[in-house]
């Protein structure tokens, strides 16, 4: 047992090492909890009433919680309003759940409670067991790490649940996501600088417009991820702002003055990064609008990579009877009973992560507008949305650029073809002629299966010296150079 | 003045001749109304208080108020809670406002009360006013016509609203929606039969696959129609229910005995449509479902104008440097600044309709969910998109149909190119010599770009007269013929 | 090493039992693959190229694909295609898994081909290896079972894939979900009838209304979700039929004349269920309309539901300072801060999977606009959202059930109470005395903060012998019994 | 007729005063159009091609062109390609446009061509034809002003149809939306000021929860707005990217050197905001992507709007059985049917519009996504669906605040009472008893129905002077003032 003399941690394994079951209570009485787990009655409990599904609530919300309870703890010692050994046992703890190291003991449903109030005090029970586990204690006991009077001390779910949301979905886009998706795009960009002067025909409503070049082509695609990536680092500003020291309903009941200001200094110190406290905390815990608005921003990356994926699909379609500009690289069998066939899977993959994408999003958006006086009670499902779109956004990225876009080839050959059979490049003699009579020309052409510059010349209108002149889609890829 | 003496009906037409304003009373007291209207005091408070945007309340919905009213002054009548001559005048009125002759007292908007009450005292209003006319009273003064003591004799907006919702989305569907899909469906059918024996290449991810006919690739755009027709007719059969006599809360309070169904069989009759009472008014009432899964309806026909307009602008893609195997008819110049360039604008427009049909949709489905206790209070937002979507779907298909469909040709040239180039044709060789091998010619092919003849028999696998009997396109499209 | 003179299959417990890797090989060449698992060159090849995320293809798509290989293993020995003892050996793995003993051989992620095949050849992979171990062979010698030539024989992804997608759904449907919600229905209804009696207010706009019987509120609950589950059942009428022998685009090459009416007649009698082959198989491989109709009727159920956890949650407000007409189990303490606070957990629970199910629908309904020619390639992401809906509108229902619906009390007290003190009994007196008359009593006990008697009979329009016949709401909820 | 010596603009009003038909011709030949009308050719074939529903492009988007042509024109005067003369006669009718005044002209629908090429070609022909006839010209004769070679010079519909979106949702934006959101936010702020102190009961998942003040709880309405204002802010900064410059396709072509630069800065003259031309022309035309962020910011406004509006019809919710915290303005009568009710319209009407913006927000994000290649031709459902969000969010705003909020009251007995008799007070025990003791105590007041201090007292655990000090609602909601 835990000798209030001495408070000495030991070195301990995380592991309890004992089969059956112990009890453990909370305000409903005892419950009997699967002895070789960390977890107390309310998590107990949650297990029972909410096992729905297999959507359980993601780890990175556990890992951002470290950062909460042990921010808490360290400034909760600071202030005096808790032992400095009873803190030194927490944030030992915290750090476990930090790296990950206590992830089976956090096993709870996405559908659960809309406060998150059941992963809130999976956390403190955790945190309290494995704690008194260090100290010698008795597991249950609440002796002498209390999972509500000292790990949630200060705290509610109300404010604690958001800002570990926060904290996750920052951690997701800062660390695993904007990487990602930054690499997509240097490769693209890559691309585009490599096939700079390669003179393609333009496409608009599907049908032959006038030339530009792969390059530019490419370069609209990654100018189109480039500003997604701005909307989402925006997105930041309104996630970077936490809720804790709100408390309850956000009057910061039963916490200390400054409390808020220094749990999210402590926080940002801890992540190295910016958080602050949310300005006012009842807007901070009625609504969830900071996380709607990231989401937003997720989505508006899905908008433009579906274009991208899209194009890419279309433009290597063939190998024979499609438009096959792009060669995409062959990564697999295409078919189990066409021998031979090679599909665009990655563009595939990724259109489906958009459109799962755009589905979240209408879900979260539906989900922040159900907030009710203190409280947006949907939590659990914007956070679970909000971590599922960046981590698929994210690995599409990743496999859609070095399984796709890094391999991805020019057909040269066919896309020279095209360029010379196109008619649009009548357009470049609208200045020349009039509007008017360079149509005639086109529709000449098109009627009498000519090229254009037969067609052309047959009306007289033109010598065929201007015409060369004029009509060279190496000029009209780049008019003004 | 009227005189209860007589109370005949006098033969006048629509309209008030007069101009400034006339006082009209609700229980809120006098206000000021344009005395060339019918409408009352809620009507005119509402148009003040509800100035939002330009959606009015569809006309749709009136007309069907319309059978509302005339059906419940029929059975007041019949049932003796109403004098003859007062439910005369009403039907008369009613019958004016079933044909459309007093549209334009109707003004509300969309934006308003979300039971439609407003809209519900807009056609007391204007019934009791107009009746009150013909029979020689004051208008304004409610007598010898109360818009609720007799116009709205026996009803709630909350039964009646969506009854008229029903009734209106009904006739909507039936008389509107549905001929103009038929007929699409009849073109395709037609355009299926007419091309049924040309063998074109098959397509799967973008990718050549094993060819097909054109006529079996329309026959799948004729059935995918024909099943989204048959889950709207379904749809039908909750619309058909009507909540009428349910009155305020659905317990059918200041209705006599028998109400419910006696008005639904007289709408019935009025409609020659099978309309029944709702078997449990406090669904009927407190929830929208009916209305919302006729809308999912909608939107599965749009799930699947979407996939046919997109086939058909890709298939139509070109001229030169796309897929070409479709003309579509060229209705109007396609670009400003390019000359003869013709897009495929009407399959444009129904991408754009059957999007717009999605959107639509998510915001029935939400205000769907939104009821509370014994009244869904989003009843203006989901009759109104329901009416948009209809209404855009039924005019969609008609242009669609006229104005490119029934003018759509075969590029049969470019058709036939397409197959005799195909390397998919290899997959009929596969249960001749396995897979493996199949698939080995088709890489061979591919790789030094000779047909796929000239690759398989150089592989020594397969003799010429084998490869001619089985590799042959016609066969392959109807193989077990 | 099989001999094909015995072909007798060894009696083997399922495992491998070795370690490190084995050659693989495919149309790519070779690969490794893990010596302990059964899977083949492209289900390895799969789980490197899209390791996104952690959506895996869902179980129960393995499980139908299991009825489907082994439909199709018997209708091809019937038709005497494939060897009998050939058919046996695959039969005996379907087996296997269909009845879940092969899970771990299936681990691919949902974010892959759209057209399934990776799960195809996955499915083909795993039969052919287990088949040859049983034959005594050797693992990836694709001898003497070969996964296309006879695993896939007659089949291609494109028809199977939507096929095991329709058996998974039904199965899915029938076995699992409307057990669930119907026994939410039964529990309601019990409920509505135990409750048959108890008069409390109504509410309309969230405003006090003229009183209904709780059973009759209930009633509407039931009727919404019965109502829905309708649905769903018409909804199987599209999943029954089967893509199956339409092969790669429809025209069923390679599959011998009436393999498609064999092999649904032969999963009907495998599964008990009605499938049959779908009539036209380019609708049926080109969309995935079916499916998408399906979605939208479990997202029936959820807008039903949803407004009912609604109603619950709010008419279970207070303790104190709420609505507090019914009183929800108290399973779990509801706050971390606020000592003795229970929250309507189920309720939220409920709300956010019907939320989530909205979304998955909008998902899905986007992705079943998005085919293209022979097929609609966005397959994974249809069935794992529609799986995901079912289960959790499944447990959720039942967990909601037993922890929350079961339980349920009314406060009588404070439902009488209100029903006292409503001032919309008003409504009552309006055939008597007119509804203006009506209107300013009920506005004079407002204003004056006295009864609506005591208003009433002020005014004299009304003796108190006339009041308490008629405003009495026990006559008031059942007006015609 | 216009003699090119002269080039006098004549003073005449708008208008032909011709009845009849005339000839217009376009490059498919010859067609009668209306004669008092100002179109051409091709506005009239779409008008007859494309009348789906009702449906016209907004008319903000013609006012905007009216900008873009006389940017454009100013552009070409100065640099040369257009005589001066020219210029100002489209100058003079391009400010005609701008103020609203042939407005009659374009009557297109949404439903059109997805590029906004009758749109931009009806703003031609108007410009060209009323230019006609103030230079004496002969109206059809694209003489002395050719819609396309001079009021189209340098444009495309490609580059100029988006320039047209972003001007025109700026200028809705700027001068229509954010006023009235600043008003109701202002109103709201004001509200949260005047109820600084008055103590209310807070709520949690609906049920009782600590004690805040009525001004907390409205401040925290007050930011959620502000910061939906800011994120609009914030999405002008993709707004004022112009797209025209990049013509066809995105390169230029036929566009003279410095054109996009130019002419972004000369509507940036004209409307003194700050547009510029867009850093890359391939994205500005091949994506919507500005447009689709702009919509969700508007979209977290509606989410934002939609909290507020439930909050303050659920606490203004009875009068008699219902929370009945606040008193909304009575505007109407609420029922046909229940004398004297009153309900909270503006609130229904605003969680509608909400619903109604979320809606459009899913068609704007799956429009944008589907653009292929140098052109996204989902455009007109995208600008339509944004004015429209942006309209009926505008004009809600300015309803609810002056028909529902500035009119707001506090009942403050009720309010008082509520305080009063909650049980969350324990709370403020839990620092002083601990969280497990604290629970007991609420429990057992519950279950015996006492007040909170009598049940804490009987426990012993805790003495009067204490309990009074520390269960103080003043303190507790300034717990650090």
């Amino acid at each position: 047992m835990a000798t209030q003399e001495t408070h000495e941690l030991q070195q301990l394994p995380i592991g309890i090492g004992t089969t059956g079951t112990r009890k453990e209570t909370d305000s409903m009485g005892e419950i009997e909890v699967a002895a070789n787990h960390y977890w107390g009655a309310q998590t107990e409990r949650s297990l029972i009433h909410f096992a729905i599904g297999d959507d359980r609530m993601p780890k990175q919300v556990y890992h951002a919680y470290g950062y909460v309870k042990k921010a808490a703890a360290l400034v909760n010692a600071a202030s005096g309003h808790l032992d400095r050994w009873r803190a030194e046992a927490i944030t030992t703890v915290a750090d476990e759940v930090i790296g990950g190291k206590l992830d089976s003991e956090f096993p709870l449903y996405v559908w659960q409670t809309g406060s998150g109030t059941q992963s809130n005090m999976n956390v403190n029970e955790v945190l309290s067991n494995r704690a008194i586990q260090l100290l010698g204690g008795e597991l249950g006991s609440k002796t002498p790490i209390h999972p509500n009077d000292h790990v949630n001390m200060a705290q509610s779910s109300n404010d604690t649940f958001p800002t570990a949301m926060h904290v996750a979905s920052v951690l997701e886009i800062k660390n695993y996501l904007l990487p990602r998706v930054d690499a997509l795009a240097a490769t693209i960009e890559e691309k585009s600088k490599r096939w700079h002067d390669v003179v393609k025909i333009g496409r608009t409503h599907l049908e032959d417009a006038v030339p530009l070049t792969v390059g530019q082509e490419w370069s609209g695609y990654a100018v189109q991820i480039r500003d997604a990536m701005a909307l989402i680092e925006h997105s930041l500003g309104g996630l970077y702002q936490l809720a804790a020291g709100g408390t309850a309903v956000g009057t910061g009941l039963n916490a200390p003055a400054g409390f808020g200001e220094a749990i999210a200094a402590k926080i940002a110190e801890l992540t190295a990064l910016p958080f602050v406290t949310a300005p006012n905390k009842f807007a901070a815990q009625g609504s969830l609008d900071a996380m709607v608005n990231a989401h937003a921003a997720l989505r508006s990356l899905a908008v433009a990579l579906m274009k991208i994926a899209n194009d890419m699909r279309w433009l290597a379609s063939g190998p024979r009877c499609g438009l096959g500009e792009l060669e995409l690289p062959e990564n697999e069998p295409g078919s189990s009973i066409m021998p031979g066939k090679v599909n665009p899977t990655q563009c595939e993959a990724m259109v489906m992560i958009c459109i799962q994408v755009i589905g979240d999003d209408a879900a979260v958006a539906f989900a922040g507008s159900q907030g009710n006086f203190e409280l947006n009670a949907m939590r659990p499902i914007i956070i679970n949305n909000f971590l599922h779109s960046a981590r698929i956004l994210a690995d599409g990225c990743e496999k859609f650029r070095v399984f796709s876009v890094e391999g991805t080839k020019l057909n040269e050959k066919r896309i020279a073809q095209f360029v010379q059979n196109s008619l649009m490049l009548v357009t470049a003699l609208s200045p020349v002629i009039g509007y008017d009579k360079a149509s005639k020309i086109a529709h000449k052409a098109m009627d009498e299966e000519t090229t254009l510059k037969q067609a052309a010349l047959a009306t007289g209108w033109i010598d065929e010296k201007t015409f060369d002149e004029v009509v060279d889609p190496k000029k009209m890829v780049f008019p003004n150079h």
